[in-house]
């Protein structure tokens, strides 16, 4: 087995290979000000036909499923011996970065094309995958193409629309070449007791490594969430001039909603216990709002986060409260509307103590980090399979075009990943 | 001159007239839900012709102006003396009801006819007004019609855009009729020296007079306004999971900015100061906004309404103390745009104390009503008419499918309107 110094400087050598691949996920992607690969849309074809490209001028094997998910694979000595995954997801949001999700793609390639550099034949094999379709915002369902491949949507997901489009997902799936019915029907082309492990490096959505400057973190966990997509206040429109006592205002009922959801997690804070809670889309009614007019109908979205099953019951429970207190006191009915979930996701144990020896070896302090956001990995480590994640460090958040992370803290993170891998399959 | 008794005989005579007026308004404007009387657009349009029909059956003389207004006059056996004019606006607001401003109109042309059936002929010209462009969502200026005539726009009104159509007043007028370019030009149809009078009857937009028994109520004033039609809030999209510390939440400091204009308006309320306070347009921007997105920008309107001038001074200077709390709180920018004003419309105290002592005649109990809305009245107080205000109970609110004046109402308020024009212009 080759020694940490070749390894790191194996990676290091794969500068070029990350910064192409990068540059040319980015012009994919343009749409300015940012990047839009949409899901199952013509961005996120681009993003998965160029990693294909690369993928096989490594001379891995390439192929899809159902959901359309890409799958590069490194054949191992031992075909039949539980396969070693590293992936992300290939999409992003309208204007997003470069980074959330491609990273985690790009991780895989330069990892394999490292260890190739290094002679190493793997044990098992070795798969990337380019995941579809992660960010909820398009679909309003999570995790559509891991769970695709899993064998695990949620029934009536194919029904689902996509925000800007309106056609159904089963439509955008046969598009791209998956086939919706296998799907629905619950096909699986993963089987989660044939994975020895799904390893994901992403970029961190927050700056929380910016913050302490470290340049990787190894994850400790990933947030369960639950999700009210389309939820609205019903008031009654009315004139401007109506005094306060007749009034039913919907936006000041939606004002009273968030502030009193930004107080919850104040007071989870406080008290220690972490959580997230953001109303994406907030809005009175652009058909019937006005400036003379009191709002009687409002829109918002909800999405709580935590990392403890009965931290998200407790929330939301207190959703309710909060709901019932406000319709009373301002005479509004709230329909909060479907409502979603997602599992807590457990980072593997020895998969965690793993990155971290590994890091250890490369010289590289890191940080613990429990992920501040959703990610593909969860729906592995809710099927079983043992699950680990990296973040590498990123200023400006993500979702937006100013995502920053750089080469070098690309290729720690990747390192990390890469020695691992080398313990995990090399000779 | 005819007595009190005959005058209430002669209005209720004219129900049928009303009646059937009415209902054809609500034909021309039906847009389910409710009627739409767009401003300058093929809604109001309809309402001018319907009108200028119902005059031109009485007899009275139809002309326009360059703000595209209608004026149905009634000759006076002096014809160089000041004339008394009787009207209100023909428009609504989207889905809006039948009574808003048209029912001032139809006083008007039934005043007219009870008078006539009297066989009055009048001291001094009466002239029906049906005024253009009251409702300021349309372009979110106020008072085009009225200011139109009296020659007072604001600088740059001609620019302004109808929001759903995107195109400028100076086109929309245009369209109907009206010389936009004599308007730029500051040109008058109507000098204030030559008015005797404006009377104008509207329906309540509160339910004041529902909550006192009252069918009618005597206007004591007209509240002024400051408006931020556009106004924004910059903060920095990010992802879902961004700890609290770390976001620019504009979503959240509208929530906050809008809870706190309630409070300002309870503290005046407890303090017995009459205002009001309306965000109407309250909302995310669609364009990037999302079920896991960090609200980046967010976009209101704020209408501030008070009977006096240095309430509003005073007000205006919270709102900024406000804006400045929150925006330093929480990271973000405000930007309110530009700013419209209204001055405080009052009402003069003869023609109030006579529409009391016409009430009183006819046996009606009446209430003292402080406008709760903007009226044109108050563009003609501005300019220096003798203005008075009649209120009809209207269950409901207005600006809505449900606005609820009964006939009843309405002939009682037309009945006052009519027995001091009587003693006005009466032998």
């Amino acid at each position: 087995m080759a020694d940490t110094a070749e390894i790191a400087q194996a990676v290091a050598a794969e500068r070029e290979r990350a910064a192409a691949l990068f540059d040319r996920l980015r012009a994919d992607g343009a749409d300015a000000p940012g990047v839009t690969r949409d899901t199952f849309g013509a961005g996120e074809q681009r993003a998965h036909a160029t990693v294909a490209e690369a993928a096989r001028a490594l001379g891995l094997a390439v192929h899809g499923d159902a959901a359309a998910n890409l799958y590069a694979t490194w054949a191992g000595r031992d075909r039949a011996a539980p396969a070693i995954l590293i992936g992300s997801h290939l999409d992003s949001v309208p204007h997003g970065g470069n980074f959330d999700g491609a990273a985690g793609v790009v991780a895989g390639i330069v990892a394999v094309a490292a260890l190739q550099r290094l002679g190493v034949v793997p044990s098992c094999d070795v798969t990337v995958m380019g995941i579809r379709a992660e960010e909820s915002i398009w679909f309003q369902v999570s995790y559509i193409g891991s769970r695709g491949a899993l064998g695990v949507l949620p029934d009536g997901a194919m029904g689902a629309r996509r925000i800007d489009t309106g056609r159904t997902l089963a439509e955008h799936i046969a598009d791209c070449g998956g086939d919706p019915k296998a799907l629905a029907a619950g096909h699986r082309a993963l089987d989660p007791a044939r994975l020895r492990a799904f390893l994901e490096l992403h970029i961190e959505q927050a700056p929380s490594l910016v913050e302490a400057g470290r340049a990787v973190g190894i994850g400790t966990g990933i947030p369960g969430n639950f999700r009210y997509p389309d939820a609205r206040i019903e008031g009654r429109n009315d004139h401007v001039g109506l005094p306060r006592r007749f009034r039913r205002d919907a936006a000041l009922a939606g004002a009273e909603f968030a502030l009193a959801i930004e107080t919850l997690w104040q007071q989870h804070e406080a008290r220690g216990i972490p959580m997230a809670a953001t109303i994406g889309r907030f809005h009175t009614d652009a058909a019937q709002h006005g400036l003379t007019i009191v709002p009687g109908a409002f829109h918002f979205s909800l999405d709580v986060r935590a990392y403890d099953e009965a931290v998200l019951a407790e929330l939301d429970q207190a959703v309710s409260t909060i709901v019932a207190g406000i319709a009373q006191r301002r005479g509004v009915r709230f329909h909060l509307g479907a409502k979603a979930r997602a599992a807590v996701g457990k980072v593997d144990p020895a998969i965690r103590a793993g990155f971290e020896a590994s890091a250890a070896a490369l010289g590289l302090p890191v940080l613990a980090l429990g992920s501040p956001a959703s990610h593909d990995a969860a729906a592995f480590a809710a099927a079983g399979v043992p699950m680990g994640m990296i973040f590498v460090r990123n200023a400006n958040g993500s979702h937006n075009p100013e995502e920053a992370m750089t080469l070098d803290d690309f290729l720690a993170g990747t390192a990390v990943l890469t020695h691992w891998l080398a313990g995990a399959v090399g000779r």
